[in-house]
Protein backbone atom coordinates (compact mmCIF):
# COMPACT_ATOMS: atom_id res chain seq x y z
CA UNK A 1 0.00 0.00 0.00
CA UNK A 2 1.04 3.43 -0.78
CA UNK A 3 0.98 5.51 2.42
CA UNK A 4 1.97 8.21 3.98
CA UNK A 5 4.94 7.98 7.04
CA UNK A 6 3.12 10.71 9.30
CA UNK A 7 -0.77 12.13 9.59
CA UNK A 8 -1.89 14.97 10.77
CA UNK A 9 -4.72 14.21 13.01
CA UNK A 10 -7.48 17.41 12.95
CA UNK A 11 -9.20 16.62 16.50
CA UNK A 12 -12.58 18.04 15.72
CA UNK A 13 -14.76 16.83 18.70
CA UNK A 14 -15.02 20.12 21.03
CA UNK A 15 -16.48 22.10 18.36
CA UNK A 16 -18.07 19.37 15.51
CA UNK A 17 -18.58 17.05 18.36
CA UNK A 18 -20.21 19.21 21.43
CA UNK A 19 -21.99 21.58 18.96
CA UNK A 20 -24.16 18.67 18.26
CA UNK A 21 -25.05 18.13 22.18
CA UNK A 22 -28.74 19.18 23.06
CA UNK A 23 -27.22 19.85 26.23
CA UNK A 24 -24.93 22.83 26.87
CA UNK A 25 -21.43 21.80 28.47
CA UNK A 26 -20.13 23.96 30.85
CA UNK A 27 -17.13 25.95 29.80
CA UNK A 28 -14.74 24.43 32.51
CA UNK A 29 -15.73 20.96 31.25
CA UNK A 30 -15.34 22.00 27.84
CA UNK A 31 -11.37 23.74 28.90
CA UNK A 32 -10.86 20.44 30.76
CA UNK A 33 -11.61 18.64 27.44
CA UNK A 34 -9.32 20.67 25.47
CA UNK A 35 -6.86 20.65 27.97
CA UNK A 36 -7.20 16.64 28.20
CA UNK A 37 -6.94 16.47 24.52
CA UNK A 38 -3.83 18.25 24.27
CA UNK A 39 -1.93 15.51 26.92
CA UNK A 40 -2.80 12.91 24.31
CA UNK A 41 -0.25 14.67 22.09
CA UNK A 42 -3.05 15.77 19.66
CA UNK A 43 -1.29 19.11 18.22
CA UNK A 44 -4.40 20.40 15.71
CA UNK A 45 -7.72 20.57 18.41
CA UNK A 46 -10.30 22.90 16.90
CA UNK A 47 -11.75 24.43 20.05
CA UNK A 48 -14.92 26.37 19.38
CA UNK A 49 -16.79 28.60 16.80
CA UNK A 50 -18.15 32.00 16.69
CA UNK A 51 -20.69 31.22 15.24
CA UNK A 52 -23.89 33.59 16.11
CA UNK A 53 -24.97 31.69 19.48
CA UNK A 54 -28.43 32.19 18.11
CA UNK A 55 -27.80 29.18 16.06
CA UNK A 56 -24.94 27.24 18.03
CA UNK A 57 -25.88 28.26 21.85
CA UNK A 58 -24.11 25.08 22.74
CA UNK A 59 -20.84 27.02 21.72
CA UNK A 60 -22.15 30.71 22.86
CA UNK A 61 -18.89 30.56 25.57
CA UNK A 62 -16.64 30.55 22.84
CA UNK A 63 -14.78 33.80 24.13
CA UNK A 64 -14.96 32.52 27.66
CA UNK A 65 -13.50 29.45 26.81
CA UNK A 66 -10.88 30.70 25.03
CA UNK A 67 -9.68 32.92 27.83
CA UNK A 68 -9.55 29.90 30.51
CA UNK A 69 -7.63 27.60 27.89
CA UNK A 70 -4.70 26.35 29.00
CA UNK A 71 -2.34 26.36 26.29
CA UNK A 72 0.03 23.83 25.48
CA UNK A 73 2.92 24.64 23.81
CA UNK A 74 3.19 23.27 20.24
CA UNK A 75 -0.94 22.75 19.88
CA UNK A 76 -2.96 24.88 17.61
CA UNK A 77 -6.50 25.59 18.67
CA UNK A 78 -8.57 26.51 15.03
CA UNK A 79 -12.17 28.43 16.00
CA UNK A 80 -14.90 28.24 13.58
CA UNK A 81 -15.73 31.67 12.17
CA UNK A 82 -18.14 32.22 9.89
CA UNK A 83 -18.30 35.32 8.36
CA UNK A 84 -16.23 38.89 9.42
CA UNK A 85 -17.73 39.36 12.34
CA UNK A 86 -17.08 35.97 13.80
CA UNK A 87 -13.67 37.02 12.61
CA UNK A 88 -13.40 39.78 14.53
CA UNK A 89 -14.45 38.17 17.29
CA UNK A 90 -12.14 35.44 17.37
CA UNK A 91 -9.15 37.90 16.84
CA UNK A 92 -10.07 39.58 20.14
CA UNK A 93 -9.71 36.08 21.60
CA UNK A 94 -6.38 36.21 20.22
CA UNK A 95 -6.62 33.18 18.05
CA UNK A 96 -3.90 32.30 15.30
CA UNK A 97 -6.19 29.47 13.56
CA UNK A 98 -9.49 29.82 12.12
CA UNK A 99 -11.60 27.98 9.75
CA UNK A 100 -14.36 29.17 7.42
CA UNK A 101 -17.45 26.56 6.30
CA UNK A 102 -18.30 26.81 2.58
CA UNK A 103 -20.86 24.75 0.73
CA UNK A 104 -19.93 22.52 -2.42
CA UNK A 105 -23.96 22.26 -3.21
CA UNK A 106 -26.53 25.48 -3.55
CA UNK A 107 -28.82 23.63 -1.54
CA UNK A 108 -26.45 23.45 1.53
CA UNK A 109 -25.14 27.27 1.21
CA UNK A 110 -28.78 28.49 1.12
CA UNK A 111 -30.01 26.32 3.99
CA UNK A 112 -26.63 26.67 6.68
CA UNK A 113 -25.47 30.25 4.80
CA UNK A 114 -28.62 31.66 3.43
CA UNK A 115 -26.20 32.66 0.35
CA UNK A 116 -25.67 31.34 -3.34
CA UNK A 117 -22.73 29.18 -3.67
CA UNK A 118 -21.11 32.39 -5.68
CA UNK A 119 -22.57 34.79 -2.16
CA UNK A 120 -20.36 32.39 0.15
CA UNK A 121 -17.24 32.80 -1.67
CA UNK A 122 -18.12 36.85 -1.87
CA UNK A 123 -18.80 36.54 2.09
CA UNK A 124 -15.76 34.73 2.78
CA UNK A 125 -13.18 37.00 0.53
CA UNK A 126 -12.77 39.54 3.06
CA UNK A 127 -12.70 36.78 6.21
CA UNK A 128 -9.47 35.07 4.32
CA UNK A 129 -7.47 38.10 3.21
CA UNK A 130 -8.39 39.89 7.02
CA UNK A 131 -7.51 36.72 8.32
CA UNK A 132 -4.08 36.32 6.48
CA UNK A 133 -3.12 39.93 6.81
CA UNK A 134 -3.39 39.12 10.66
CA UNK A 135 -1.11 36.48 10.11
CA UNK A 136 -3.67 33.63 10.72
CA UNK A 137 -3.23 30.08 9.07
CA UNK A 138 -6.63 29.11 7.35
CA UNK A 139 -8.48 26.61 6.42
CA UNK A 140 -11.58 26.20 4.67
CA UNK A 141 -14.06 22.81 5.33
CA UNK A 142 -16.55 22.10 2.19
CA UNK A 143 -19.53 20.53 3.32
CA UNK A 144 -21.59 17.98 1.27
CA UNK A 145 -18.29 17.19 -1.08
CA UNK A 146 -19.59 14.04 -1.51
CA UNK A 147 -23.76 14.11 -1.66
CA UNK A 148 -26.35 16.03 -0.74
CA UNK A 149 -29.92 15.32 0.98
CA UNK A 150 -31.25 17.33 -1.50
CA UNK A 151 -29.41 16.98 -4.63
CA UNK A 152 -27.89 13.30 -4.08
CA UNK A 153 -24.84 12.51 -5.52
CA UNK A 154 -22.77 15.46 -5.65
CA UNK A 155 -19.99 15.37 -9.13
CA UNK A 156 -16.71 15.43 -8.94
CA UNK A 157 -15.90 18.35 -11.17
CA UNK A 158 -18.40 20.47 -9.21
CA UNK A 159 -16.62 19.78 -5.89
CA UNK A 160 -13.23 20.60 -7.16
CA UNK A 161 -14.50 23.99 -8.87
CA UNK A 162 -15.60 24.72 -5.41
CA UNK A 163 -12.32 23.79 -3.84
CA UNK A 164 -10.23 25.70 -6.57
CA UNK A 165 -12.20 29.17 -5.71
CA UNK A 166 -11.69 28.51 -1.94
CA UNK A 167 -8.09 28.08 -2.76
CA UNK A 168 -8.23 31.49 -4.62
CA UNK A 169 -9.16 33.61 -2.24
CA UNK A 170 -6.41 31.99 -0.01
CA UNK A 171 -7.16 29.47 2.72
CA UNK A 172 -4.51 27.03 3.59
CA UNK A 173 -6.25 24.12 4.19
CA UNK A 174 -9.45 22.11 2.15
CA UNK A 175 -11.27 19.75 3.94
CA UNK A 176 -13.77 17.70 2.31
CA UNK A 177 -16.67 17.12 4.42
CA UNK A 178 -18.49 14.27 3.68
CA UNK A 179 -21.42 15.53 5.57
CA UNK A 180 -23.82 12.86 5.34
CA UNK A 181 -21.59 10.10 5.04
CA UNK A 182 -22.58 9.04 1.90
CA UNK A 183 -19.34 8.64 0.35
CA UNK A 184 -17.26 5.31 -0.61
CA UNK A 185 -13.49 4.52 -0.65
CA UNK A 186 -13.30 4.76 -5.47
CA UNK A 187 -15.63 8.49 -5.08
CA UNK A 188 -13.01 9.42 -2.53
CA UNK A 189 -10.34 8.64 -4.50
CA UNK A 190 -11.16 10.33 -7.63
CA UNK A 191 -12.35 13.92 -5.61
CA UNK A 192 -8.66 13.86 -4.09
CA UNK A 193 -7.12 13.13 -7.96
CA UNK A 194 -9.53 16.18 -8.98
CA UNK A 195 -6.93 18.81 -6.95
CA UNK A 196 -3.69 19.78 -8.12
CA UNK A 197 -1.90 18.35 -4.87
CA UNK A 198 -3.50 16.23 -2.25
CA UNK A 199 -1.03 18.10 0.07
CA UNK A 200 -3.42 20.95 1.50
CA UNK A 201 -6.38 19.20 1.69
CA UNK A 202 -7.58 17.17 4.46
CA UNK A 203 -10.61 14.48 4.49
CA UNK A 204 -13.42 14.73 7.14
CA UNK A 205 -15.76 11.71 7.34
CA UNK A 206 -18.84 11.08 8.61
CA UNK A 207 -19.79 7.40 9.85
CA UNK A 208 -23.60 7.37 9.14
CA UNK A 209 -23.13 4.27 6.74
CA UNK A 210 -19.90 2.90 8.26
CA UNK A 211 -17.62 3.93 5.63
CA UNK A 212 -15.67 6.74 7.04
CA UNK A 213 -12.57 4.44 8.01
CA UNK A 214 -12.51 2.72 4.93
CA UNK A 215 -12.53 6.49 3.28
CA UNK A 216 -9.92 7.23 5.33
CA UNK A 217 -7.88 4.63 3.95
CA UNK A 218 -8.86 5.40 0.65
CA UNK A 219 -7.57 8.62 0.87
CA UNK A 220 -4.24 8.14 3.01
CA UNK A 221 -3.57 6.34 -0.45
CA UNK A 222 -4.05 9.13 -2.26
CA UNK A 223 -1.80 10.98 -0.68
CA UNK A 224 -3.96 13.00 1.98
CA UNK A 225 -1.75 13.23 5.02
CA UNK A 226 -4.49 15.27 7.69
CA UNK A 227 -7.57 13.65 8.61
CA UNK A 228 -10.23 15.09 10.91
CA UNK A 229 -11.96 13.08 13.46
CA UNK A 230 -13.70 13.47 16.62
CA UNK A 231 -12.83 11.90 20.19
CA UNK A 232 -14.88 9.09 20.98
CA UNK A 233 -16.57 9.79 17.64
CA UNK A 234 -18.48 12.23 19.36
CA UNK A 235 -20.68 14.66 16.36
CA UNK A 236 -22.55 14.95 13.28
CA UNK A 237 -24.41 17.94 11.85
CA UNK A 238 -27.62 19.24 12.98
CA UNK A 239 -28.56 21.01 9.60
CA UNK A 240 -28.25 18.12 7.68
CA UNK A 241 -30.72 14.88 7.79
CA UNK A 242 -29.37 11.34 9.32
CA UNK A 243 -25.79 12.81 9.43
CA UNK A 244 -24.14 10.93 12.43
CA UNK A 245 -21.19 10.98 13.85
CA UNK A 246 -17.74 11.75 12.91
CA UNK A 247 -15.06 9.27 12.12
CA UNK A 248 -13.88 8.46 15.75
CA UNK A 249 -10.31 9.42 16.42
CA UNK A 250 -9.82 6.22 18.73
CA UNK A 251 -10.76 4.27 15.55
CA UNK A 252 -8.53 5.93 13.04
CA UNK A 253 -5.34 6.09 15.69
CA UNK A 254 -5.82 1.92 15.97
CA UNK A 255 -5.64 2.26 12.15
CA UNK A 256 -2.88 4.52 11.98
CA UNK A 257 -1.24 2.51 14.48
CA UNK A 258 -1.46 -0.64 12.62
CA UNK A 259 0.13 0.31 9.16
CA UNK A 260 2.89 1.87 11.27
CA UNK A 261 2.03 5.75 10.34
CA UNK A 262 3.11 8.00 12.84
CA UNK A 263 0.75 10.41 14.39
CA UNK A 264 2.04 11.19 18.12
CA UNK A 265 -1.18 10.44 20.17
CA UNK A 266 -1.29 8.48 22.83
CA UNK A 267 -4.07 5.65 22.33
CA UNK A 268 -4.78 5.08 25.75
CA UNK A 269 -5.02 8.41 27.03
CA UNK A 270 -7.34 9.22 24.31
CA UNK A 271 -9.58 6.66 25.12
CA UNK A 272 -9.67 7.54 28.77
CA UNK A 273 -10.72 11.03 27.62
CA UNK A 274 -13.22 9.97 25.82
CA UNK A 275 -14.85 7.78 28.58
CA UNK A 276 -14.04 10.73 31.01
CA UNK A 277 -16.43 13.00 28.32
CA UNK A 278 -18.53 10.00 27.85
CA UNK A 279 -19.56 10.28 31.27
CA UNK A 280 -19.98 14.41 31.62
CA UNK A 281 -22.31 14.32 28.58
CA UNK A 282 -24.28 10.91 30.52
CA UNK A 283 -24.12 8.51 27.59
CA UNK A 284 -21.86 5.93 26.23
CA UNK A 285 -18.82 7.24 23.37
CA UNK A 286 -20.05 5.70 19.82
CA UNK A 287 -16.35 4.65 19.24
CA UNK A 288 -15.41 0.87 18.79
CA UNK A 289 -12.09 0.92 20.11
CA UNK A 290 -13.49 3.16 23.19
CA UNK A 291 -16.29 0.52 23.78
CA UNK A 292 -13.83 -2.33 23.27
CA UNK A 293 -10.89 -0.79 25.15
CA UNK A 294 -13.36 0.12 28.44
CA UNK A 295 -15.54 -2.82 28.09
CA UNK A 296 -12.54 -5.02 28.53
CA UNK B 1 -7.84 1.50 -7.00
CA UNK B 2 -6.92 -2.24 -8.24
CA UNK B 3 -10.39 -3.77 -7.09
CA UNK B 4 -12.20 -6.85 -8.32
CA UNK B 5 -15.21 -6.32 -10.39
CA UNK B 6 -17.07 -8.83 -9.07
CA UNK B 7 -17.45 -9.89 -5.22
CA UNK B 8 -19.33 -13.36 -3.98
CA UNK B 9 -20.74 -12.14 -0.32
CA UNK B 10 -20.64 -14.94 2.49
CA UNK B 11 -23.46 -14.35 4.38
CA UNK B 12 -22.53 -15.50 8.18
CA UNK B 13 -25.43 -13.41 10.15
CA UNK B 14 -27.84 -16.83 10.35
CA UNK B 15 -24.94 -19.23 11.79
CA UNK B 16 -22.62 -16.68 13.30
CA UNK B 17 -24.75 -14.33 14.18
CA UNK B 18 -27.80 -16.08 16.08
CA UNK B 19 -25.52 -18.59 17.76
CA UNK B 20 -23.99 -15.50 19.82
CA UNK B 21 -27.89 -14.59 20.82
CA UNK B 22 -28.57 -15.03 24.53
CA UNK B 23 -32.21 -16.22 23.16
CA UNK B 24 -32.95 -19.14 20.87
CA UNK B 25 -34.26 -17.72 17.91
CA UNK B 26 -37.63 -20.22 16.73
CA UNK B 27 -36.69 -22.65 13.83
CA UNK B 28 -39.40 -21.09 12.15
CA UNK B 29 -37.61 -17.68 12.10
CA UNK B 30 -34.79 -18.80 11.14
CA UNK B 31 -35.93 -20.35 8.03
CA UNK B 32 -37.74 -17.04 7.62
CA UNK B 33 -34.81 -15.40 7.72
CA UNK B 34 -33.26 -17.89 5.31
CA UNK B 35 -35.93 -17.20 2.90
CA UNK B 36 -35.68 -13.47 3.43
CA UNK B 37 -31.87 -13.81 2.67
CA UNK B 38 -31.92 -16.02 -0.28
CA UNK B 39 -34.82 -13.25 -1.47
CA UNK B 40 -32.11 -10.38 -1.61
CA UNK B 41 -29.82 -11.63 -3.78
CA UNK B 42 -27.27 -13.15 -1.63
CA UNK B 43 -26.30 -16.98 -3.04
CA UNK B 44 -24.19 -18.41 -0.22
CA UNK B 45 -25.76 -18.32 3.37
CA UNK B 46 -24.11 -20.29 6.27
CA UNK B 47 -27.38 -21.64 7.29
CA UNK B 48 -27.01 -23.67 10.61
CA UNK B 49 -24.14 -25.45 12.84
CA UNK B 50 -23.85 -29.09 13.67
CA UNK B 51 -21.60 -28.39 16.73
CA UNK B 52 -22.66 -30.65 19.33
CA UNK B 53 -26.20 -28.82 21.16
CA UNK B 54 -24.47 -28.51 24.55
CA UNK B 55 -22.14 -26.56 23.14
CA UNK B 56 -24.08 -23.61 20.87
CA UNK B 57 -27.82 -24.37 22.29
CA UNK B 58 -28.80 -21.84 19.89
CA UNK B 59 -28.40 -24.14 16.83
CA UNK B 60 -29.43 -27.35 18.26
CA UNK B 61 -32.25 -27.14 15.63
CA UNK B 62 -29.76 -27.54 13.05
CA UNK B 63 -31.59 -31.06 11.08
CA UNK B 64 -35.25 -29.61 11.50
CA UNK B 65 -34.01 -26.28 10.15
CA UNK B 66 -32.94 -27.94 6.45
CA UNK B 67 -35.34 -30.11 6.90
CA UNK B 68 -37.78 -26.77 6.77
CA UNK B 69 -35.79 -24.56 5.01
CA UNK B 70 -37.14 -23.37 1.44
CA UNK B 71 -33.98 -24.06 -0.98
CA UNK B 72 -34.17 -21.04 -3.51
CA UNK B 73 -32.34 -22.31 -6.73
CA UNK B 74 -28.98 -21.17 -6.55
CA UNK B 75 -28.68 -20.13 -3.19
CA UNK B 76 -25.64 -22.21 -0.90
CA UNK B 77 -26.30 -22.65 2.39
CA UNK B 78 -23.08 -23.83 3.93
CA UNK B 79 -23.47 -25.74 7.47
CA UNK B 80 -20.56 -25.48 10.20
CA UNK B 81 -19.23 -28.89 10.29
CA UNK B 82 -16.69 -29.54 13.92
CA UNK B 83 -16.04 -33.28 13.40
CA UNK B 84 -17.21 -36.47 11.91
CA UNK B 85 -20.15 -36.71 13.77
CA UNK B 86 -21.39 -33.24 12.56
CA UNK B 87 -20.33 -34.17 9.23
CA UNK B 88 -22.67 -37.26 9.60
CA UNK B 89 -25.31 -35.42 10.90
CA UNK B 90 -24.86 -32.79 7.62
CA UNK B 91 -25.14 -35.57 5.16
CA UNK B 92 -27.74 -36.82 6.73
CA UNK B 93 -29.48 -33.69 6.07
CA UNK B 94 -28.36 -33.95 2.38
CA UNK B 95 -26.20 -30.99 2.44
CA UNK B 96 -23.55 -30.05 0.02
CA UNK B 97 -21.50 -27.44 1.36
CA UNK B 98 -19.81 -27.36 4.42
CA UNK B 99 -17.30 -25.36 6.76
CA UNK B 100 -14.82 -26.70 9.16
CA UNK B 101 -13.65 -24.00 12.00
CA UNK B 102 -9.76 -24.07 12.78
CA UNK B 103 -7.46 -22.02 14.64
CA UNK B 104 -4.21 -19.87 14.07
CA UNK B 105 -3.23 -20.40 17.48
CA UNK B 106 -2.05 -23.16 19.88
CA UNK B 107 -4.59 -21.31 22.88
CA UNK B 108 -7.57 -20.50 21.24
CA UNK B 109 -7.16 -24.65 19.23
CA UNK B 110 -7.13 -25.48 22.75
CA UNK B 111 -9.79 -23.40 24.40
CA UNK B 112 -12.68 -23.94 21.22
CA UNK B 113 -11.51 -27.44 20.15
CA UNK B 114 -9.83 -28.97 23.38
CA UNK B 115 -6.67 -30.13 20.90
CA UNK B 116 -3.29 -28.78 19.77
CA UNK B 117 -2.91 -27.58 16.22
CA UNK B 118 -1.49 -30.31 15.27
CA UNK B 119 -4.76 -32.52 16.55
CA UNK B 120 -6.61 -30.30 14.86
CA UNK B 121 -5.90 -31.29 11.45
CA UNK B 122 -5.94 -35.23 12.07
CA UNK B 123 -9.17 -34.01 13.09
CA UNK B 124 -10.46 -32.69 10.49
CA UNK B 125 -8.57 -34.97 8.01
CA UNK B 126 -11.30 -37.49 7.58
CA UNK B 127 -14.24 -35.01 7.50
CA UNK B 128 -12.77 -33.13 4.59
CA UNK B 129 -11.83 -36.56 2.83
CA UNK B 130 -15.35 -37.73 3.56
CA UNK B 131 -16.57 -34.71 2.90
CA UNK B 132 -14.93 -34.44 -0.76
CA UNK B 133 -15.75 -37.99 -1.52
CA UNK B 134 -19.45 -37.12 -1.13
CA UNK B 135 -19.17 -34.45 -3.52
CA UNK B 136 -19.24 -31.60 -1.02
CA UNK B 137 -17.86 -28.17 -1.28
CA UNK B 138 -15.29 -28.01 2.07
CA UNK B 139 -14.24 -24.39 3.79
CA UNK B 140 -12.31 -23.76 6.10
CA UNK B 141 -12.47 -20.74 8.74
CA UNK B 142 -9.31 -19.69 10.31
CA UNK B 143 -9.40 -18.01 13.41
CA UNK B 144 -7.52 -15.43 15.44
CA UNK B 145 -5.97 -15.13 12.13
CA UNK B 146 -4.29 -11.94 13.28
CA UNK B 147 -4.72 -11.28 16.82
CA UNK B 148 -5.49 -13.86 19.97
CA UNK B 149 -6.56 -12.55 23.13
CA UNK B 150 -3.96 -14.64 24.88
CA UNK B 151 -1.22 -14.92 22.64
CA UNK B 152 -1.30 -11.50 21.35
CA UNK B 153 0.14 -10.79 17.65
CA UNK B 154 -0.09 -14.05 15.51
CA UNK B 155 2.60 -14.11 13.28
CA UNK B 156 1.81 -13.71 9.62
CA UNK B 157 4.00 -17.14 8.75
CA UNK B 158 2.19 -18.74 11.79
CA UNK B 159 -0.74 -17.91 10.22
CA UNK B 160 0.19 -19.08 6.43
CA UNK B 161 1.31 -21.88 7.46
CA UNK B 162 -1.76 -23.09 9.33
CA UNK B 163 -3.51 -22.11 5.85
CA UNK B 164 -1.50 -24.02 3.87
CA UNK B 165 -1.96 -27.13 6.00
CA UNK B 166 -5.91 -26.84 5.96
CA UNK B 167 -5.65 -26.24 2.11
CA UNK B 168 -3.34 -29.89 1.84
CA UNK B 169 -6.24 -31.83 2.91
CA UNK B 170 -8.48 -30.86 0.45
CA UNK B 171 -10.40 -27.85 1.54
CA UNK B 172 -11.84 -25.39 -1.64
CA UNK B 173 -11.97 -22.05 0.50
CA UNK B 174 -9.97 -20.42 3.08
CA UNK B 175 -11.61 -18.22 5.28
CA UNK B 176 -9.32 -15.71 7.44
CA UNK B 177 -10.92 -14.60 10.89
CA UNK B 178 -10.18 -11.37 12.52
CA UNK B 179 -12.01 -13.34 15.37
CA UNK B 180 -11.22 -10.30 18.06
CA UNK B 181 -11.22 -7.39 15.22
CA UNK B 182 -7.83 -6.45 15.93
CA UNK B 183 -6.13 -6.39 12.44
CA UNK B 184 -5.63 -3.85 10.29
CA UNK B 185 -5.22 -3.01 6.69
CA UNK B 186 -1.65 -3.42 5.84
CA UNK B 187 -1.54 -6.33 8.32
CA UNK B 188 -4.56 -8.12 5.90
CA UNK B 189 -2.55 -7.58 2.44
CA UNK B 190 0.76 -8.86 4.47
CA UNK B 191 -1.32 -11.86 5.47
CA UNK B 192 -2.86 -12.48 1.87
CA UNK B 193 0.34 -12.09 0.22
CA UNK B 194 1.78 -14.89 2.12
CA UNK B 195 -0.52 -17.30 0.60
CA UNK B 196 0.31 -18.39 -3.34
CA UNK B 197 -3.18 -17.05 -4.47
CA UNK B 198 -5.97 -14.37 -3.31
CA UNK B 199 -8.38 -16.66 -4.81
CA UNK B 200 -9.41 -19.29 -2.79
CA UNK B 201 -8.74 -17.12 0.24
CA UNK B 202 -12.27 -15.05 1.85
CA UNK B 203 -12.03 -12.75 4.75
CA UNK B 204 -13.88 -12.37 8.10
CA UNK B 205 -13.95 -9.28 9.90
CA UNK B 206 -15.19 -8.49 13.17
CA UNK B 207 -15.80 -4.69 14.42
CA UNK B 208 -14.90 -4.63 17.61
CA UNK B 209 -12.22 -1.87 16.64
CA UNK B 210 -13.90 -0.19 13.54
CA UNK B 211 -11.44 -1.50 11.16
CA UNK B 212 -13.76 -4.16 9.86
CA UNK B 213 -14.67 -2.41 6.34
CA UNK B 214 -11.56 -0.86 6.21
CA UNK B 215 -9.70 -3.76 6.03
CA UNK B 216 -12.19 -5.49 4.13
CA UNK B 217 -10.96 -2.85 0.82
CA UNK B 218 -7.44 -3.98 1.79
CA UNK B 219 -8.41 -7.11 0.93
CA UNK B 220 -10.53 -6.66 -1.98
CA UNK B 221 -7.24 -4.58 -3.25
CA UNK B 222 -5.27 -7.50 -2.42
CA UNK B 223 -6.81 -9.59 -4.87
CA UNK B 224 -9.50 -11.60 -2.54
CA UNK B 225 -13.21 -11.71 -4.22
CA UNK B 226 -15.03 -13.53 -1.13
CA UNK B 227 -16.28 -11.83 1.84
CA UNK B 228 -17.60 -12.76 5.00
CA UNK B 229 -20.22 -10.47 6.43
CA UNK B 230 -23.52 -10.68 8.50
CA UNK B 231 -26.96 -9.42 7.94
CA UNK B 232 -27.79 -6.30 10.57
CA UNK B 233 -24.30 -7.07 12.02
CA UNK B 234 -25.32 -9.80 13.77
CA UNK B 235 -23.00 -11.80 15.80
CA UNK B 236 -19.37 -12.04 17.56
CA UNK B 237 -17.99 -14.73 19.57
CA UNK B 238 -18.73 -16.68 22.44
CA UNK B 239 -15.36 -18.01 23.29
CA UNK B 240 -13.23 -14.95 23.18
CA UNK B 241 -13.20 -11.82 25.26
CA UNK B 242 -14.63 -8.78 23.61
CA UNK B 243 -15.67 -9.72 20.23
CA UNK B 244 -18.12 -8.21 18.78
CA UNK B 245 -19.84 -8.36 15.55
CA UNK B 246 -19.17 -9.27 12.35
CA UNK B 247 -18.90 -6.47 9.60
CA UNK B 248 -22.76 -5.41 8.64
CA UNK B 249 -23.33 -7.05 4.91
CA UNK B 250 -25.21 -3.58 4.43
CA UNK B 251 -22.59 -1.59 4.92
CA UNK B 252 -20.20 -4.08 2.67
CA UNK B 253 -22.95 -3.36 0.13
CA UNK B 254 -23.01 0.10 0.46
CA UNK B 255 -19.18 0.35 0.02
CA UNK B 256 -19.33 -2.21 -2.91
CA UNK B 257 -22.24 -0.28 -4.82
CA UNK B 258 -20.09 2.62 -4.64
CA UNK B 259 -16.95 0.99 -5.53
CA UNK B 260 -19.32 -0.25 -9.02
CA UNK B 261 -18.70 -3.74 -7.92
CA UNK B 262 -21.32 -6.28 -8.91
CA UNK B 263 -22.60 -8.51 -5.79
CA UNK B 264 -26.08 -9.29 -6.56
CA UNK B 265 -27.78 -8.24 -3.28
CA UNK B 266 -30.30 -5.58 -3.29
CA UNK B 267 -29.88 -3.38 -0.43
CA UNK B 268 -33.46 -2.42 -0.03
CA UNK B 269 -34.21 -5.81 0.77
CA UNK B 270 -31.43 -6.71 2.86
CA UNK B 271 -32.03 -3.54 5.10
CA UNK B 272 -35.94 -4.82 5.33
CA UNK B 273 -34.76 -7.76 6.98
CA UNK B 274 -32.65 -6.73 8.86
CA UNK B 275 -35.03 -4.72 10.38
CA UNK B 276 -37.39 -7.74 10.76
CA UNK B 277 -35.07 -9.65 12.34
CA UNK B 278 -33.72 -7.05 15.13
CA UNK B 279 -37.98 -6.65 15.52
CA UNK B 280 -37.48 -10.42 16.15
CA UNK B 281 -34.37 -10.33 18.46
CA UNK B 282 -35.86 -7.05 20.53
CA UNK B 283 -33.08 -4.82 19.84
CA UNK B 284 -31.59 -2.69 17.15
CA UNK B 285 -29.34 -3.80 14.34
CA UNK B 286 -25.58 -2.32 15.06
CA UNK B 287 -25.25 -1.89 11.34
CA UNK B 288 -24.80 1.61 10.29
CA UNK B 289 -26.35 1.36 6.94
CA UNK B 290 -29.48 -0.03 8.78
CA UNK B 291 -29.76 2.58 11.09
CA UNK B 292 -29.60 5.50 8.68
CA UNK B 293 -32.14 3.46 6.30
CA UNK B 294 -34.57 2.59 9.08
CA UNK B 295 -34.35 5.94 10.82
CA UNK B 296 -34.50 8.27 7.77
Amino acid sequence: MNLPERVTIYEVGPRDGLQNEKAVVPVAVKAEFLTRLAATGLKVIEATSFVHPKWVPQLADAADLLAALDRAPGVRHPVLVPNERGLDRALESGVSDVAIFASATESFARRNLNRSMDEQYAMFEPVVTRAREAGLWVRAYLSMAFGDPWEGDVPVAQVAEAGRRLFDLGIHELSLGDTIGVGTAGRVQELIAAFDSPEPLAVHFHDTYGQALANTLAALQAGVTTVDSSAGGLGGCPYAESATGNLATEDLVWMLDGLGISHGVSLDALVETSVWMAERLGRPSPSRVVTARSSS
